[in-house]
């Protein structure tokens, strides 16, 4: 019976080229590798990698579905905000009712501020929130002779939506192909392919099933695919498609605080707190060139894609947000909302399965799919916006009131 | 003596009222509040969140640095790329030499794309990388009575650089302001403050050194600060203002790589890799309005800011990157490059203290302050920028042979 | 019999306050009136404006259709270029055959260089141009109570499309309805109206069809109007939203010149033009943070548009254009394409009325409405566009020849 | 002694291909030359171009400085605005007094829309505008050999920028170099020329000045001048570094109303112009991923800029321009704003010599050189933005007293 080599041995034998990194997952299980690994980063560079190597989920489902040339895990503290009260009286479908959300951060102050305006939120009522579209997206490039020809695929993709449809969603047992919207530049032809891919995220979906579809373009038209991404999707790129078409799910949510909210939890006044957003989200954006009109809720949909098994590159396109204020009632009240347009979530696949990730998607109730289709990553959409309408809220109290600074000297670092 | 209470009491101690979530922190050690919180999370949603527990940094300094109702950890699988080959011949400050680098994700494929890249750069010779600026910025917004006041107030900071500085200056021992650019829309005044904050991301200390500049300002002219941040700095939101001007550090990096390299590692030709990039990072971006004219940057630098203890939510800014391709030497050679215009780094502060993430750092070589001062952040860009360049030839490569969602089909999910 | 007043008397009645500017449109003709303002501005400013007396317009015509408080006329000098040869090998309805287009402009060198294109292209055998999109756009704006409201009414525009354009199109006897895109943002609801308007540029014809499905939208539904236009349009402001999705006929041209047509007609080479198009065109408008990836289409927009009475305002969004090029054949042709995505024409109504702009529509061969309707305005688009194409491949092979600032030395002030 | 050639006998010889149309300026005079040209497209086309003939210019001039293969003259009507109160207490240099202003466009009701807002600027006192900044930019493009090189060639400049100044400004005896910004993507070095340029527009003499400097580069550092113009400049293109850095004339212009001044000449309220401008100009441009937070300061600045000889391709910038309202004093008044980022105007040079132009600025009392040099050029830049505040105030009241359509059915096509 052969024995499993040492960590110390698999990793000289990298380091003497007898073995390349990635392949000690072929000679060893992935605990295994992983150490082995830690102890080449230890003899190539003297760094001790003893928390590194003390994670708490499984290395070879790691392996497969995360990571390649695993060492270990990054641990990130996470906290939790909440009740995050959201109301639906019209029993549409949307989430009702209180919610916790774990948030996984660095930056002190972050989920104080978050719970406070979620405080301020649950005070008088709870807030409303909508998924508005959901709809993932692809776009493939094709070269094609001239503009000429160009035109005919355009045309061809137009007339023939119905069989690109049948050919995308054979690939796939939930995706649903909901538009196809040719682009041309020049003797460049961009198909951007929209899928409602229910819990999933969809990213890889849309993936598979859009290289079928580019399949049956080449085959029935002149167009030859350059790129299965052309970047009209558009991916991990701040981008005004994403933000005027959206991308994953476009979600709003709203409250209306009173007066006296606005004074006992955020300590300041409606009437500051609409001039801070006016000035800075809406004309400092203006004048910034910005695709975000919002204060922070970058560091909300971060922080909630980090505990609950998103793609955090995907932050970009969830930047793409406009908050709104408006004092009604003569003063009485604050309007409030957040419009989130391109926030790629799913509940089940890539990162969900992990065991923190998982426990978080518990805590919210959104683990996996939901019933109907849909509805778990819907709701974990709304929840997230909701909780970073309170960043929201909070933040803008705290420029208003002018604690920035003093609450980061408090809290950071 | 008193007993500790146990998290059991203590959770329904919030339940009942009697206790806010963040009070626990005053009642008890950090490690039984999150305990108490866990609890509480079990009771009201079922979650099991015995995973989460398992965390492997102090709880303490969790809750002082990092977030507030600590629950426990998030935990991110952690791989290795590298080494990644730089090369400086002048000797001139930038990093040399073979660098590992950590990167923390949930997206199956991506360490073996960014691993591969850098395989191809190390084959021939490596690639060359540069920090071309480094100014962190905050700018505050201010108000003024009518358009004749806001020349005034734009007129008198652009006349009292100086004194600004001192203001500005004294509340730091590391930062130097550099810059503080005014800018006029009808009755607001947004004044954007460049610093270099050395190896610190220096938001924080961007942010506080700005309050008494602010103040100077409101004390010297009849400007009235309005929110210290007025979103042209802009943190956390797709600007064109970071992506035309910069923030943290702009870096550059590129690499010229042999056909045959390009054959061998890449699997595809310089050619095929220029149509991909011209039809997709170029045109494609340019169609999609986008500020991010690449494939992926955001995966690698999301990946590297989570293992190293970044702010994940500034990937948004790390988005504003331009790859560009050329095929030289008729042929021969393909040239490659990625500048990132706003990449906003750190090796000391934030979350760079926590263990898992300043192990990360020993990886690099640049945890904590540098020699001069900054250097270490400086490589870390650097670093960061070149991995990316690698991920930006792999996927490329990748598109160009049409790989994309077979790769993801075998590695992924 | 009463005379009609001398333009000193009616001068010195507006002096007196006893008549408004606009008010002598109804005491005398047009002409006097126009005589009675001048003799009013030579008063109070001291400018003799004899030139701008001797205009060769109908004045009574000139003051209902097209200008209040008519003084007379602005007269730019214009020329002509061509032969543009468009070649429609396919006859599908696009335009074909040689062109001569008038341009008025105050730019001295930009006919010469547009001129010299033409040239290019007519020598390898002509351009090829196709109107890919005829969409010309107006989009309210709506009040809801919140975004539960919001996403009611953007469901029900999505769902009554067929009773929307029943009303749009009652008010029309040309244009079509052929989309309504909900937009929400907080307790705003944009609806982004398209029609095909076909000879018209339309502008007017989908403002008054809008009002009405407004109405019919508030008659149906919770949402109040707050503003017929709601800049989704987006008229005459550079937005995304026309760059992505299209406003106006949405253009592409192309060419294939050969190695000796740009060495003898653009000195210079393939390889040069293609490198200054990639560095400028591509890379530099990427850097800029634009939505023009062009190098003065602009210029022929504007003057196009002021010989031929189309709104020169609208020159903003004929501005999104992006132009390619590519070595082909091994360095043997150039291949060069513009791609306009929001050109806004017409050869009926508006300014296409005045005498000089009818003129310059019958030297296209385009004036009045075509059979099909609409096939004149995209005959002018396509003309337009090929053009500006000779306009890019000029200026682009005169910078990649050194000569930008020599040429305006020669030819300029 | 030779007689000149009849028109006739001209257009023949350009028939039979024995002389080119440009050609025709060498054989005659240029009334002569266009008279042949109008003839040659009267054989073509069956255009009859009498009222094209009807121009009022010196064709001579025109030729040399305007336009080739002139043709005859585009005319446009046009009318005036005004009289547009300023004030200036400070007596800084800003215009003062009060101004009319000639517009000449095709659209009809826009004149009326202007004046009503003037009138109402008027009734309250006039408005208060400055000119901020004065910055002509232009940006050549260079290659070098990689991110190393790039690096010390943005280093140089930012070393060298008195010796580049005295280089640019030998070729000017008004123009100033302000700053030299050096941008770096990969191997390609822009450097963002900006100047004072006095009353000039500057365009050609910013060109002339920097073809000097980037020779100056070129000698001293390995950068190899690409393109003089790199489109970071950015001309004619719609460009976010001219929105939030400025090009030409950054300028403000701002008023406040009394409630019954918006009640007598807007028809409206402060509410309902403050709801309708945040909806529309900031919401709606936000939303639709816009640098034109405006309702329609293009119509006016397109309408200024071709009366009074601007470039009207630099209409595009001029769309750079943000409008802010604000309801104050608890309703009693309405405070609004107009700031274009990148207003090109000149009053000397380019189209302002030409008759019916030079006349207008005669109008405005801008013709010419001004004293101190530059003040013409800032005056008409602060009256522009002025008629462009007034031409926003009553499009918002007209949206917000729902008579857009109806005013374009009364008073347009």
């Amino acid at each position: 019976m052969t024995e499993t080599p040492d960590p110390e041995t698999l990793a000289q034998r990298v380091q003497d080229g007898d073995l390349r990194l990635h392949e000690l997952d072929d000679e060893v299980d992935a605990v295994t590798a992983a150490a082995a690994r830690r102890r080449l980063l230890a003899d190539e560079t003297g760094a001790d990698l003893t928390t590194v190597a003390d994670y708490a989920f499984d290395a070879e489902q790691a392996t497969e579905t995360a990571v390649e040339n695993l060492i270990g895990g990054a641990q990130v503290p996470m906290g939790m905000v909440g009740p995050i009260q959201i109301n639906d009286g019209d029993d549409d479908g949307a989430v009702s009712g209180e919610k916790y959300l774990p948030l996984a951060t660095t930056e002190g102050a972050l989920l104080a501020s978050v719970n406070r305006g979620c405080a301020a939120m649950r005070t008088d009522g709870g807030a409303t929130a909508r998924v508005l579209q959901n709809a993932m997206t692809r776009a493939p490039v094709f070269r094609v002779a001239d503009v000429g020809e160009a035109a005919e695929v355009a045309a061809w993709v137009r007339e023939n939506f119905d069989a690109l449809a049948e050919t995308a969603e054979s690939t796939t047992s939930h995706g649903e192909l909901t538009s196809a919207t040719p682009h041309v530049v020049g003797d460049s032809v961009f198909v951007r392919f929209a899928y409602d891919t229910k819990d999933a995220m969809g990213m890889n979906m849309a993936t598979i099933a859009t290289q079928e579809a580019a399949e049956h373009i080449e085959a029935e038209t002149p167009a030859e695919l350059v790129a299965l991404s052309g970047n009209l999707c558009s991916d991990k790129k701040p981008a005004a498609v994403n933000a005027v078409n959206g991308r994953g799910r476009t979600v709003s949510a709203d409250v209306t605080l009173s007066r006296e909210t606005v004074a006992d939890v955020l300590k300041t006044t409606p009437e500051a707190i609409a001039e801070a957003n006016t000035r800075k989200n809406l004309v400092g954006s203006a004048k910034a060139g910005s695709l975000g009109f919002n204060a922070h809720a970058a560091n909300t949909i971060a922080a909630a894609f980090l505990a609950t098994g998103q793609d955090i590159a995907q932050v970009v396109e969830g930047s793409n947000a406009i908050t709104t204020v408006d004092v009604r009632d003569g003063g009485d009240t604050l309007y409030a909302s957040l419009s989130i347009a391109s926030l790629e979530v799913g509940t089940v696949g890539g990162g969900t399965k992990l065991p923190t990730q998982a426990e978080s998607l518990d805590v919210v109730g959104v683990r996996g799919g939901g019933d109907p289709a849909g509805s778990n990553a819907d709701a974990l959409a709304e929840v997230i916006t909701t909780a970073a309408l309170g960043g929201e809220l909070s933040l803008l109290g705290a420029l208003a009131s002018s604690h920035l600074a003093s609450a980061h000297e408090e809290l950071g670092r």
